[in-house]
């Protein structure tokens, strides 16, 4: 029985978010995204620390089809090298099973 | 010596995240609830894909009490079957103090 | 080969938090900072149930600077004691690649 995990990215505006979570959804590769608009990014860019105004996508999926969402997340991803990092969660036993209905 | 999570639910408006908060605040199950408000959900529901708005919940707690505050987390939940996910966390050691302090 | 960890905590305002946040960008302790505004926190102050308005903030980074970010953090830190905490993250290779190669 494997686990359980989220998907952490961000994107430059919340149409963006909402379409590749369409999409992600639509192709079962996850249950779920979380979009949270209104976000300030501070990130180092080359010799100089850089602002942007971006939102916060969190996808919630099996582990089992974690390779396959995250390839198509970076495929449909307006970004060319999109920040991506998964992380292992334990959802409660119904959050589980509807996890695994609606991916495969 | 056991360890620390963050639970992490979703609520239909900030009223009732807030409600749901204190009263786990109150029964000394949580430490803390943050609640981010505006986000947007993108989820399956049958055959369709749906949006909702809604507002992320995150509750930090020791590991100890995890159980107990997840099921009275479900019991004062609006949804029937609300999407919960456990993950582990590391505080530092101030943090961890606190989170043991004011939960048993 | 070690890890990466995102650390979570919280600030009063979006002001405080982007200053710390440029700070640990700029000293190469984290790659990047994602700041969330509009957050209410609810929590135990004494035998009451507190609330405030806040921002959670996100820190991207490798483990192997955790200690040393962490120990800026709460030395620039607005809070006596910020609520800090870390979770292990897996990021896919770009984003391992850049995590590694702006901070040190």
């Amino acid at each position: 029985m494997s686990g359980f995990i989220f998907l952490y990215t961000t994107f430059p505006d919340e149409a963006a978010a909402a379409r590749v979570a369409r999409e992600l959804v639509d192709a079962r590769l996850v249950a779920c995204a979380n979009i949270i608009p209104g976000m300030r990014s501070i990130y180092r860019y080359g010799t100089a620390v850089e602002e942007s105004q971006e939102v916060v996508a969190i996808f919630k999926l099996p582990e089992t089809v974690g390779e396959r969402a995250a390839a198509r997340l970076r495929e449909c991803h307006p970004y060319e090298t999109p920040v991506v990092a998964a992380f292992a969660v334990q959802p409660d036993d119904a959050t589980a099973a509807w996890l695994r209905q609606v991916t495969d």
